[in-house]
């Protein structure tokens, strides 16, 4: 067996913004979710959640994996996925001993790696099965027999990207052949034999898990039981009903969704439009995307391409944002983008980057990174407070304080990042891309090399090509000089692909100090980089973008947002008068622009000439007589990415368009 | 004992407008009604819904009365308070039976009200306790032992207001008789001695039943009873969880609702907001405000004057609508009014006319009078199909059938009329409205008569005063040329109050062929009318308004709404392209107005030179370098009470706002 993973350089991150949030997430993030695992920080339980009364107000997670590992007396307490928790962690902290590179300190956190990893160890039963919650809670003849809420097919599969992540960074087989050993399990249990189960977990998530168990060990099998369990979801809708009615076990009792949230109402590879719960129908595109690619499988590459296309024309904020609905946390339907009942999972936009990042591998397209990058910088990295120690599930493009409140349908909008969750899966998914962020910059494909992320690193490849990006000024996303230094000693024939995003109207290329003048072919300027040393100079055009939503989005309609390079800017309460709802500016009102290093750990701050709606209070409905009056009033935006990092209040991207 | 109603004259209804929709409630709605509580029409269950699962698909509530009364064998099934869709068409159509004096054929429904009332009289236990349910499903024990949602006096006192204005109009003590023995139960098992119960229902209904009792009787126990029921609610906030603590029946097991629900969280009379269940609210309102001037109890007469302007001023819609929340049914909070989410419930309008006309009894104010006038002729009014044989329990400002069946959040939202529902309350709510409407047009305060509806009719007094209004060109509400007729054979002093109804900017009032010039005082002007005859001629402004709301109004910001006399007006897409959001006007386009009698049973009909957004679809989101073109666009706007009539498709009241 070898190794099927995409070639890929080792990279070293040196871009300063992405250098502190990998720092914050070594030094305070992961520290912090350890914490949190080990039950010294409380839940953020909703009002009346059933979890919360019956069980543990703390996480438990660690506890579980002792006690199946046989290191501590109790009871599994948590949701049935609640394993998950800590593979994430797992995940996320193998890939951050990468960091070292990058000059922190990793000795704590890899000493807390080999105790999970050793945990797992001990957690799994010897068939391979594990997931603590059924081999504590549960009845052997049980497993597998719930797959509509029981999870464990999207736990296991979290421990095996955890373990592919460890084995990647450190070598060592030990977390691997407990995945494989999981992984065989599930095979002997899945499959169109009789006896076996038919049918997937009702959490898309092993298909992607066993895809990348297949690039680490280069078994087939594990490839082919991905295919498997995509090619049959959904084909036939009444699985889960049938498990049910053959008495398999059931997990929250009061909840009743639909076949098209768990992506399982007609066979996936016909659907047409991203529906259902998001993170479920992204995970399963992403394997889709993912195994299409490995098997070469028309049928799956179409299916992932028109699910992307769905998304990101239809279904996707501006920041972002995925899912425009809290129950089922859920797609809704074409161009239903309201921005104060949006839900917006921070996992949701992190599932985007690993969907982008399966496209990429089978067609790199600047498109494709663009969405990429708009997550990088705004959707995901929103879910996150600065220090790196709150969270947001729910990533609103219009918060107020008080609507929350005041109104139940708007009550999972958090206008503050919450400590921990009761399901807690989206600290450590952002936590895990952040740490893994140096996978997300390249993808080659034969002798050329996309360099598709505008983040300063270095890159050494087999062939003794090192690609080294940096930037000037306040660098990206501030500044859009971006320098490229290739150094081919072997000359090996090699092109380096540089992405044009789509938002820079404007942009200059020289390749050793010489003008090119090339369109971008699929998003991407192709520059031979074949001789010894070669010097690309890229400038992107970095003026301060008003942006309009088609007029099919009812909600953004008679409004602007603003953009600068890869930022979408926002207003807070904190430096606007209330309410928001009341600014407007015109289409070509001027914005002055300016660096804060000491504001946000450094963001750019706009300031804009708006108009502000007056009228006195004379009753709730009045005669309009006339057009109301504007006054002007400067107001001053900050990066989306960076609100609710200081007084809480009202916040919105979208802004009222004056005339 | 003496009848202690307030005095009344005898009214004949003669607006065409309102014979139209009263002869629809006696020949068409009150039939359709009966089928339906026959189980001849099947009930709109939501899907999932338990009882559509568990029980009939159909009403099923006379077979209940039919078992109870031993006339049937059978099961209890329905909602707890199935009782009162029956109480309800009782009392609707006990008033139709006044229609006959409007010309309508009646003999049918007197029989199947005779019928209504044995079945009442034979199901009732022989100590007065009333409600199927509990006599049919529950142990005797559990009687008044689970208020939280029994609905045992919420059921009872339906069955009082019914057999109230059965006696009031039918002069027969048969139902009155049941009702006093209901109450004298009710009685025997609250109050303030030990051993009783010491708690309201969780539904106020039975409060200003016992008061209309008290009205129709004279008996002061009843009056003193709904006193109490007013003064103890939610001074113990805990008493739902005693109940359920001493093993009391419970219902609903999922329904976890707040206290604040069952406006119970704090003693009703502290009330600062009209907060919780909207139609809770209103209820509990309407008999605080009616107890407060039947007992001149200050303290609730400032608590009911309170939550009317709270409503009124800061939670309202333009149409009428209230209850802006689907969750619980309910207000949320001040200003926050979004068009697409609201609940807006058609009983919460019906109770909106309750409340104002116990208000008005109190203190007769035009401001009262008004908002009674736009809940009749708008938020009440689009709760029922023209022809009366389906209805709107949510009555939405802005609908659009793509967007209720996309997205779960405004799921509620229907853009169909349904046949029946499940919790069937609106159906008759909204019918004992119009077949009892010769109740809302006068107060009688003294020797002073205030007329606060410009709905055509004639009143006799016990004086032998005579009151004729009657309207010019195609009447009220199309037309405003207001012509009363006083007729004083015995000169008794008397003074006419006419309402000047806020919306009308100018207007003129000529007595007897003289021009007033008077200033109205609380929205009246009185003219003595104590001699022989009088002739009042009243010109109200009909000119077309627009409307805006406050700028408080988030939801509302940068649009408009047209509203012409009393009539609120909507776009709806049958007679305009769609999307709707598309179209604006400026606050001065002209506007055409014309009555088109042969459109939904005659309505006025605008047009206006509007302005529709246009742009090329170059992406979800794209750069913004000038403002949008926008098209000169004709728009076509008709009642927003007849919306719905035709085919289905989008709707909204108010527009975007062009300039």
């Amino acid at each position: 067996m070898t190794n099927q993973s995409i070639p890929y350089p080792r990279v070293r991150i040196t871009s300063k913004f992405w250098n502190r949030y990998r720092a914050m997430a070594v030094d305070n993030a992961l520290p912090y979710q350890w914490r949190a695992l080990n039950d010294e920080v409380p839940v953020d339980v909703p009002e009346g959640a059933a979890w919360g009364e019956n069980g543990s107000m703390f996480s438990h997670s660690l506890r579980n994996l002792r006690i199946a590992a046989g290191r501590e007396e109790g009871k599994f307490s948590g949701q049935p996925f609640q394993d998950t928790d800590v593979s994430k962690w797992l995940e996320a902290a193998s890939y951050a001993l990468r960091c070292e590179d990058e000059g922190m300190d990793v000795d704590e956190l890899a000493t807390q790696v080999d105790y999970v990893v050793s945990l797992f160890e001990e957690a799994q039963d010897e068939d391979g099965y594990l997931d603590t919650k059924f081999e504590l809670d549960m009845p052997v003849e049980q497993r597998f027999q719930g797959l509509r809420f029981s999870h464990e097919l999207y736990t296991m599969g979290h421990f095996i990207e955890a373990a592919v992540a460890h084995y990647e960074v450190t070598g060592s087989r030990k977390a691997l052949d407990v995945a494989e050993r999981a992984a065989d399990c599930i095979d002997r249990h899945f499959g169109d034999e009789p006896g076996k189960v038919h049918g997937p977990d009702g959490h898309p998530e092993v298909e992607l898990a066993l895809a990348r168990l297949y690039e680490a060990t280069g078994e087939r099998r594990w490839l082919e039981l991905a295919a498997w369990f995509i090619r049959i979801r959904g084909v036939d809708p009444e699985f889960f009903d049938e498990q049910d009615k053959a008495g398999g076990p059931r997990f929250y009792p009061g909840l009743d969704m639909p076949r098209r949230y768990f992506v399982a109402d007609g066979p996936v590879l016909d659907l047409e439009k991203a529906d259902g719960h998001a993170v479920r129908l992204i995970y399963m595109a992403t394997a889709i995307a993912k195994v299409g690619h490995l098997l070469a499988d028309d049928g799956m590459r179409q299916t992932a391409e028109r699910l992307w296309n769905n998304i990101v024309g239809h279904r996707m904020y501006i920041t972002g944002a995925v899912g425009s609905c809290q129950v089922g946390e859920a797609f809704s339907y074409d161009d239903d983008l309201p921005n104060d009942l949006v839900y917006g999972e921070t996992c949701a936009s992190v599932g985007m980057l690993f969907y982008g990042r399966a496209l990429m591998q089978a067609h790199p397209r600047g498109a494709v990174a663009d969405v990429m990058e708009l997550q990088l910088f705004n959707g995901m990295l929103a879910g996150v407070q600065l220090d790196g120690t709150r969270y947001f599930y729910v990533n609103p493009l219009d918060a107020d304080p008080v609507g929350s409140a005041g109104n139940p349908v708007r009550r999972h909008v958090l206008t503050r990042r919450a400590g921990w969750f009761d399901c807690a899966c989206c600290p450590a998914n952002l936590i895990r891309l952040i740490t893994s962020l140096d996978q997300y910059l390249y993808t080659v494909d034969g002798d050329t090399v996309y360099a598709h992320q505008f983040i300063a690193n270095r890159a050494e490849f087999d062939d003794g090509v090192v690609i080294e990006q940096t930037q000037g000024g306040e660098e990206y996303p501030w500044c859009g000089d971006i320098r490229f230094v290739v150094d081919n000693p072997n000359r090996v024939p090699k092109r380096l692909a540089v992405r044009i995003p789509a938002w820079s109207e404007r942009w200059s290329l020289e390749v050793n100090g010489s003008a090119v003048h090339l369109d971008s072919v699929d998003g991407f300027i192709c520059v031979d980089v074949s001789g010894k040393a070669t010097e690309i100079r890229l400038k992107l055009d970095m003026s301060v973008r008003r942006m309009r939503a088609s007029l099919d989005v009812k909600a953004d309609v008679g409004k602007l947002a603003v953009a600068r390079g890869p930022i979408v800017f926002c207003m807070e309460e904190v430096d606007n008068e209330g309410p928001l709802w009341l600014d407007g500016m015109r289409v070509d009102s001027p914005i002055d622009e300016r660096y804060d290093a000491d504001l946000l750990e450094g963001v750019e701050v706009l300031t804009v000439e708006g108009l502000r709606l007056e009228c006195e209070r004379a009753g709730q409905y009045v005669v309009a007589d006339r057009a109301l009056a504007e006054r002007p009033h400067r107001l001053t935006m900050i990066p989306y990415y960076s609100w609710c990092n200081r007084a809480e209040g009202q916040m919105q991207v979208w802004m009222r368009e004056s005339h």
